[in-house]
């Protein structure tokens, strides 16, 4: 009786897809919710578990409701909910997740999945987030779990007044393969859907309300920024020990050791609990691992293996299918999720690890549960790929968050929601210069992402990866399966060091910028395209003129993107060599920019060609910056801690800029134990420049010592 | 309310997926249904519209309901379908339509969705039939046109008897990436499916089923077994008199030659109206070339220009997207169909048109309607796209039947039940080795698939090609953009037109192989692997014997597909030879076999290394073949034209053949107008091979003059 309904209900629907009224409403200052149909219960902003940011928001333009919103059109059709967002001719689209090869997205159509990357941006990634901001200042989050089809700006419709002109293929040569579109349309396949709209002004204003409405940015641990190793998959503790000795007396610097699957007695699936004969007394092991100032991560998959102690526990809320025979943890249940992060804290986090790498998430479909499978919660398996790297990184942040302790680690699989936590994302693709694509394309997404460095087929290659690396969330290298150490390249270990220790002491810098992300929303590296001087003409072969751009709207659009330099934090522009470049280009946004290392003039709005040798990743820093560096150190500073700092200053403008500080390590800052340093430089009577810092506030965490200066380049 | 109801009934599915009871009904001698929750109207079987083909059925064996019938288990779950067959160990499984790269599909991950081929076989192909023959001896259809995903042997039940056991990956070598999987699982997304399941006892008798269910093979006109050229895209109704005119003083066999975009007035989108510039008096060019016997093959595609008289009245009943600004007519539904077929027989037809290429309704997604159209007839989208290829060919096949006129052409989309249609698939793809695997799995998917020559690179690339082609379904130049003729290398000209003439002689034995695909559902061209004597151990790296076959049931499964060899009607074995090589292995079935070209003897059982040379393309024939030829023609008999014939024996065996006569041109065959001349050689008492061929029937059509006899082997 149920199903005939449903048949016949459904075929009315098929037949007349109904034109639903979206009713916006605002949930966040400018951020709206509208609805389509009836919406599922189980969505990514639910599975995430968001809680806004709302203090950030104040800082924000006040904004009224993105007069685009009355023309979103959404309809119930085939028993599915079709969307329909306008698109101009001069909008250019960022975002849908994090894609490895463009960074602009208009034209694309993906089918959002979470998956491995398979080398095509076809939607299927780590972490396909539905959400996506235009050029014109808005952005749209589809908050659905299901496989999302996008036409980004393709397809169109024969009664649209924007509808593109037929042309004869056999004699006009302007004919297109592709005709204009004049929509973003989005396939939710589930009779409803909810969608989210985001107002800016500016695109990063979208993206800051965003990361707000999914809780802020996360704030890592400060030993989080430090310089990370992961050792090969079968070491013992005393290789571990030992690994970490020799970056000791090498002088390299060292926060954290990741162990790979050794450390359980089984793995693939997973035991969660300790190999015997490789780690005997892990708590001693970790102790003492602790005491030398280097955390521990442990790798794991959430595949239970049946020689695991919880099998039995977790079997009867686990899915239908097995992972390279391991039960799957119904994760949408609360009863498995209690039974993961009891184990995990009990074996772990209890003995003082200080956090995970989850592999596996992801999946292949090869290997991972069928989209047949079942879950006895009743959350479909499609809905399962889709959430279960947020489940994760949510079950595994509470446990350390009941602690009141920071981690960051890392993970294979996000989604929507995860901006605030405290994971980075990595995977098994190697392409260098693709890499930095997703590292751009991370900032759009609300996610954080490496570009690891492993083994490297040459001591150039090993360099560059590694001068990128340390410009990135999480400088590592991922040595499980080579061994490789940062002085495995003789002939380039001092330039590793040299990086490995600025990475270290730009640490006040990139602490702050992460605080940037918690508070404000402003995601610590990202696309080139955000920055207000970014001038898109430069990225064009043509060469137009500012007039240009207002007669043609349409530039930004066409214009050619740049997937190949980033910003990291407020002040540096990063642009990777890769392997067997000797030269590249670098677009410089209006404004004046200066040399990092020698604080030089080098340009303004244009395009130069610079051929910085093997020793130096070409980094640009804007007019005015004022660049917080700490002494050289080999571990990050502890809770309460003093460090000395040399601020450097950039340019010929004045310059302003706030420190953040606080413990470190606890969440005590949720609660205010936090402080933001003014430093400013200006110039004196005598039009020298000067710097000065705000006091300490009382009550307030400290970590600075004493502070000299570096007008690198007036001086 | 409606939708409320749903979405109770929805989660109440979603968290109790109940097993449906399959109650399988036969339909057909060996050919059952089964049916899953409640089946969609709009399926498969039901756009091709097929008439099962009854006599066929009466010379295979009788069957019982395979005993798997009963663990065939399906349910609704989420809202879909979710089906599971069994699989046992040594089970091998081939079809899921056409793929390019491999035979064997166990273990695959498939996403069945008519698309261009990409590359991969990941399910996206030009026809994803949705059936499987398993090499145990029975074969399963979804007939669904919706996007079905499917796990051909991938993926573990936590709670199956044959679940594998967990290995650790740490320690154990024997751990592997994709446990062993005990089913085929099919998700449907739908609230019910139809599924068919045919029965042996061998995979060829299941193909057999398939076919004639879908109402028999397509028999061609036997000029559409010659030679076809697709000339340049502008050519006028002059430059291809000019073409066909070369071919006729050159020497060169053509039946067909087929017009590019040019003809038409406007293409992409299409007016289906001859250029009045280029083609000023259509029916006198028709008309001369049919004189010179040459017919004439149309392109086009569905997308309806603006320009052409039908686009007001197609307007209304065409699709909400446009195609290059061509408006999609709504084949679903009557009123397109018959808009598009009268249009179609007013402007070519009528004045003696004799096929159609029909181009772009497999479709890329970045030009073909999106899934979110909408359709007049309430087609969704994406059934539209599963079966637009079936309606093209339906529809056009219908315009040729009605005129009691044979056609046989080309589309570039197909699905399950167009087995009867007159047409061969192509692509845009270029790989000769991966067309050669196509042309074997489109044997187990009732379709056909011409592994087209184009340009090439070099004369033995050409010729290397050309060889197989001659060896196909359809031998064609496609010369549209590079306006390739045969003679074009002349080094290699001689040999071209050696093969071509082959072609043109071997015509008795492709139209006798043809209507045993039309009769008893045999497809043409086929796998190695349903040959009673191959050996799959031949395919296998290590040295196994029949006992050990026997000791390894599951070695069928795991042995080495052979994706470069098949064989082309009853008796040959074609093993082409791909550009840059100057040997080659081929894997001889059990029993003697013969060089096609020398009627010596070649091995038996085994697996031989050739070195044919660029001449030749080696051709293996069976012990006791009987090879009609007729004599080397340019253009193939007429209706009632009577040919000589030379019949060849190869090898040792006393030999029978059954040669198929008709008038080649109509449907009368239908009606009972054809016959089957019994062809026997056994030896007489001097133990020399003598040939015997039966009298024509009286009154039925007679196309044979006199016969010679050739025995190749002992001459």
């Amino acid at each position: 009786m149920k199903k005939i309904l449903i048949a016949g209900a459904m075929t009315l629907l098929m037949l007349c897809p109904a034109k639903a009224q979206i009713a916006w409403q605002q949930v966040e200052p400018g951020v709206w919710k509208g609805v389509v149909g009836t919406p599922e219960e189980y969505s990514l902003l639910g599975v995430a578990g968001v809680t806004p940011q709302k203090e950030g928001f104040a800082r924000l333009p006040e904004v009224a409701l993105p007069e685009l919103a009355n023309e979103i059109v959404g309809s119930i059709q085939d028993g599915k909910t079709s969307l329909r967002i306008p698109l101009q001719r001069k909008e250019q689209l960022y975002g849908f997740g994090l894609n490895f090869q463009t960074v602009h997205q208009r034209g694309k159509i993906l089918n959002l999945h979470v998956d491995h990357y398979g080398g095509r941006d076809n939607g299927r990634t780590h972490a396909p987030v539905p959400f996506y901001i235009s050029s014109s200042g808005y952005g749209v989050l589809i908050n659905s779990a299901r496989y999302l089809t996008v036409y980004a700006g393709s397809g169109a419709r024969k009664d649209s007044p924007n509808a593109p002109v037929a042309k004869d293929r056999n004699m006009d040569k302007t004919w297109t393969s592709a005709p204009y579109s004049d929509a973003v349309s989005i396939l939710v396949p589930a009779p409803g859907a909810e969608i989210y709209l985001f107002a800016g002004p500016t695109p990063m204003d979208v993206i800051r309300r965003y990361n707000l409405l999914c809780g802020g940015g996360t704030l890592p641990p400060r030993w989080g920024l430090g310089f990370t190793q992961r050792t090969k998959k079968l070491y013992t503790a005393e290789d571990v020990k030992n690994e970490a000795d020799e970056f000791e007396q090498r002088g390299f610097p060292l926060d954290f050791i990741g162990l790979e699957p050794g450390w359980q007695s089984k793995a693939y699936p997973c035991t969660f609990e300790w190999d015997a004969t490789r780690y005997p007394d892990p708590a001693g092991f970790v102790k003492d691992m602790l005491a030398k100032g280097v955390r521990i991560n442990l790798w794991t998959n959430p595949y239970v293996s049946p020689d695991s102690k919880i099998y039995k526990e977790m079997y009867p809320v686990s899915g239908s299918h097995t992972v390279w025979c391991g039960i799957v943890p119904d994760l949408a249940g609360e009863k498995a999720r209690k039974i993961w992060m009891d184990k995990l804290e009990q074996e772990h986090v209890n003995i003082g690890v200080s956090g995970y790498k989850v592999d596996e998430v992801d999946g292949y479909d090869r290997y991972v549960w069928p989209d047949v499978a079942t879950f006895p919660s009743g959350i479909a398996a499609e809905q399962m790929r889709q959430t279960y790297g947020l489940w994760v990184q949510r079950t595994t942040a509470e446990l350390y968050k009941k602690r009141n302790q920071r981690t960051f680690g890392l993970v294979r699989a996000s989604n929507a929601g995860a901006t605030s936590f405290p994971y980075v994302i990595y995977n098994d693709y190697y392409s260098h210069p693709d890499f930095i694509t997703a590292l751009i394309n991370s900032g759009f997404s609300g996610v954080l992402w490496t570009p690891e460095v492993r083994s490297s087929s040459s001591s150039e290659d090993w360099l560059r990866r590694f001068q990128s690396v340390v410009f990135s969330p999480m400088a590592m290298i991922n040595a499980w399966a080579s061994g490789t150490k940062p002085w495995t390249f003789p002939e380039v270990e001092n330039q590793i060091k040299e990086y490995a220790m600025l990475r270290m002491q730009m640490m006040p810098y990139w602490y702050s910028e992460f605080a940037r992300y918690h508070f404000d929303g402003i995601p610590p590296f990202r696309a080139m395209n955000l920055e207000p001087g970014f001038n898109p003409e430069q990225g064009t072969t043509a060469k137009l003129s500012d007039a240009n751009l207002e007669d043609n709207p349409y530039l930004e659009a066409v214009s050619k993107e740049i997937k190949d330099q980033y910003m990291a934090g407020e002040y540096l522009l990063v642009a990777p060599m890769f392997k067997g470049q000797k030269e590249r280009t670098v677009v410089l946004p209006r404004g004046d920019w200066y040399d990092f290392y020698t604080g030089k003039y080098v340009g303004n709005g244009e395009k130069i060609t610079v051929t910085p040798g093997l020793d130096r990743i070409p980094v640009y820093v804007k007019d005015g910056a004022i660049l917080p560096f700490m002494e050289a150190r080999l571990h990050a500073p502890k809770a309460g801690e003093k460090v000395n700092l040399e601020i450097r200053h950039y340019g010929k403008a004045d310059g302003a800029y706030r420190l953040y500080d606080d413990d470190g390590e606890t969440f005590d800052y949720e609660k205010g134990a936090y402080s933001w340093r003014d430093i400013t430089v200006t110039r004196d009577k005598k039009g020298k420049l000067k710097g000065t810092i705000s006091k300490a506030e009382k009550g307030k965490p400290n970590s600075i010592a004493n502070v000299t200066w570096k007008f690198m380049t007036e001086e």
